[in-house]
């Protein structure tokens, strides 16, 4: 049962009064039957002021799927009434999401992309506020469109904003990134790779040699926050269903002796940040809208270098759950609504 | 059914005759109940030319299992009757196994220590060969006692190796470690956190901060191979029962070309390295005596950058059957009898 | 952010307005730091109507844990402040917990037992309710102290429930119960066989040739039921963390054209019992406080006969969903309050 | 290092020598690319006395693949050189087997078909034996062409040849079984519901209802052998990539008093029959072609009731193990050469 916070409300300790306006935001989902979409339809249906207008699905137009608690019938992205949203959410795959942002835009919406497309780092003149929500909040709010970031940019941005904003990697240094990925983010296609007996009891890297499409997203980003660092990415598929890890070798531009410190006073009051002195793990975060971050001082390391960890689940504030937390500033809404912390 | 390596035949492509001495070495094994005794005793009942001489497990004395086909009875250590084997592999835990490996030689045996008492980098003044055996093959063959590499650094030195023997690391320079090993590289003892409901679904980094006690050992290796680059070292838990899977990022002292071509150079004729273009991965390496290894370079990077990968099984490649291996050297053995390639 | 269900309320469509009584149910855990413990008091830490009295844990007196977003400390069940609970939950092993149960009583609150001690079937003359709520709602509200049944017993008797109340199975018949469970259903205890690196791609009966503990209460409440079939059970345990499923053959004593619509009548309006055509799994059923059950004629089959298949999380529905369930109706409140459906 | 068993030898205790003729079978497989065509072609590749002809596979023709150590490539099933193998083993889907058994039967190979097409209960007048090794050795040593059963009934009737035989099942009584099988089972082709984040953490039944295709199969069987029994047969998926675990509940025609020493009595001197005390596991036989079987009286049970459980590895004892088991009979070999056991 879940409440909607209210606008008003009195509480003596004994009896609580308190009162709701009751409106709720459309929202349309394209792209609705991967992970990712499910994971925004199940979000929507528990969100207290959102209610589904359509969810779109090419693939599986027609059929009906239990989400969240709720039957949903999935449309064609053509018959999408895009006039009945307030909020689209464009969980289609990269290159063929664009027009549909348009489409929504179009048709009045207001939308959040969780395609590549209009990331930075992807070609495109990026024109749409880059929806690290821990970054730029304030842009969001003020956004028609947003272009929600990929799962490892989240994970890896996320752990290394602190230093950024300080300025404190070394410049031309090297951050070396391994990160490992359960293998929802590698999507709902069907695939021989990906079938269970291939993936148990299996690990391994890909995009062996700083190939990786999210790498552009995150250097491009790291260049808009004023580090010229190199960085050296390494993603690896997981026998895991969620979550991301990462994995960064930092070199400092100086010495830091309480890099913890560092990391809470800039997420101080951060409802989605969890900064730790303890070793994150995928299971302190899945199927939660948080990212849990360490860092420590490599010992015994001659040139000052800190070893970051973040952890992230790649549907949640990798993908889904950021994506409702920039929709809830699109909308006007308390950032947290809906979403489990 | 296992046949030993002949000493003589001829093979006229209809007709084959072989001639064998049948000679059997007697081996004696050392905390012979955890994974990686285990792991012996049934290399030993798979060697054309060996026999088990008796396996001691104190804390399972009197227990009988099978292991490798054959029923195993567990002696206790003081029990062990240690003139009767011509070869021992300790297996007991590091701190333990020391006067254990005095106790064999004492009574006339070669002795491979798998614990990390004779190892360098363990404060010892190191007066055995560390056998990679790859790197030592010749001292292993020449010794009476080896201390047998962790499974870690027998990993990241296979990786490391063609560059450390050409200079090709960069002076000063910071090579990065993400390492990911299945649980039973952290025993057979009941633990809660590795209990299957816990670790399933789960990832995690451990001993973060370069804090694990294998980087003293690969960080000797590192320096004795005459480089002084720093190593940063993170280790992960995987959801997997066996594998260990390193991932190296590497600053190089100038540009390479041709990565892929330097490790083969390196490795040609190795019986138990596979260099691959491929992306090495748990599932090809486990239950076989093997390292995989890949290099690329980072693309996009200003300074001369690899990424090594390598994966071993971390109770075969990175325990009992490197201890097999130079076991077969200190008995004037074929290398490769009775392991798994 | 959970909220009470109101007291009193209006909805214009437009605005809402309601009014809540704050009283909140003191509850006491005892065998706090095992897996039904732990679940316990995260279901507590969620409940709008409850708050943690007291967490113990003898092993890990003096500890603390985050459980349900919460900080608990651990007592020792000798310093559990008895008197300050309306309601305790014991988790405390088989055996040692019937004194607990009389203390807690003697302290004048409420309990809920979750261990054998007092279920039927176990030598004890039962003079508790056994708390299968389906079954035994209206004994369970008047009661002081129920006997929360068995994590088998449990998905085994709510599917049966439809059968034995209409008289339906075979006289003398033999029902058929193959079970399989989850690991968290052999307990926290660190044990080898239940290592990871033991269970992951294993599957093994256990406790073979109807000797199971839970037997002899299904049994026991067959007979108390009317029925005089023999029960044959057959656990298994799962590489998975939680979860049972039982798939149950049984001889009817006369046909049945439309099983499903029995159990759908049988259980219509029950807020935790899912009846269902498609199959049932455990994804379907994991962290929610539910039986999914559906029932389908064996066909080819000469004598009459049901294949009756059903799934619960065995620390939900099977042990801390089903105890806080009956722990509402003791307390007077609502049954589903806190409890994810 | 595998060398063939010889064909005449001495033994002095000191020295060996044996002599052998070389020839090998050339094998073909039809349909290599799946988990039991890819298993055949390993199997073939250490076999002492084969030599894989060729290997087919319609969807990757073309493509090469390391199988066994071996580098194959697949052709089309069209372009197979049938007429250079003297053992074809077709592993092609039920339906599409049959022209190509008659096709490889034309170029004058034996055959072992692994496919539904040939076995009993599937609507065929069978003509070939039914491979079940250990039932019909002496019919498959004098066939061209086997049936090579299913992966469910070898487990089934394995388990309960011994009371067939013996006439001990209970005329008209009704047998339940519950079995499960890991996920290569259900074969190599990309389908979702066997992606692995649908796959790991669940287990469900399917089929549910006494309708699986192997039913027909195993009551056929249970006729041929003369009992009336009724089978009720409901397969589970497991989360796990090798192995079927069946657990069978019997009725009897009278008490048996040493049910192990039945199977013991009934299985003396087969090689690949494990009769057990123990519990059957997956553990204990994946990636061996053995049944791990065991049998219990059901305590308590009016009617004189057994349990029995076998466990075989489905791609090997329940598909190209016994293929090769019965190959090796069709050619003259040993029953047991090649074979891991």
């Amino acid at each position: 049962m879940w409440v909607p916070a209210p606008v008003c409300g009195i509480d003596t300790g004994v009896v609580r009064v308190y009162a709701w306006i009751v409106h709720k935001v459309s929202i349309g989902v394209l792209g609705a039957s991967g992970y990712a979409g499910r994971e925004l339809c199940a979000l929507v249906a528990r969100h207290p002021r959102a209610e589904l207008a359509f969810a779109c699905a090419n693939e599986r137009r027609g059929e009906t799927a239990r989400i969240g608690g709720r039957e949903v019938t999935f449309l064609a992205s053509d018959d999408a009434p895009l006039e009945r949203a307030t909020l689209v959410f464009s969980a289609l795959p990269h290159g063929a999401s664009r027009p549909w942002v348009d489409a929504a835009r179009g048709a009045g919406a207001k939308v959040v992309d969780l395609s590549a497309d209009l990331r930075p780092g992807n070609g495109a003149a990026c024109q749409v506020p880059y929806g690290l929500t821990e970054l730029a909040r304030e842009d969001v709010r003020a956004a028609d469109v947003v272009a929600n970031p990929g799962c490892y940019p989240t994970a890896v941005l996320l752990a290394l904003l602190p230093l950024l904003t300080r300025g404190l990697i070394a410049g031309g240094g090297c951050v070396s990134i391994a990160a490992a990925s359960g293998v929802t983010g590698a999507g709902f296609t069907p695939r021989r790779d990906l079938l269970f007996a291939e993936v148990s009891e299996d690990y391994r890297p890909y995009a062996v040699g700083n190939v990786h499409r999210h790498l552009a997203e995150m250097s491009a980003m790291v260049r808009a926050l004023g580090s010229d660092a190199d960085l050296v990415f390494t993603p690896h598929l997981l026998p895991v269903s969620r979550g991301i890890l990462a994995t960064i070798t930092v070199p400092l531009a100086e010495p830091v002796s309480d890099p913890i410190g560092i990391w809470r006073a800039h997420y101080a009051g951060e409802p989605f940040i969890e900064v730790t002195s303890d070793v994150p793990a995928l299971r302190d975060v899945v199927h939660r809208n948080v990212a849990r971050i360490t860092a420590h001082v490599a010992a015994g390391v001659r040139g000052p270098t800190l070893i970051v960890i973040a952890a992230i689940d790649n549907l949640m504030k990798g993908a889904a759950g950021q994506a409702m937390q920039n929709g809830n500033l699109l909308m006007g809404l308390d950032e947290t609504m809906g979403l489990p912390a």
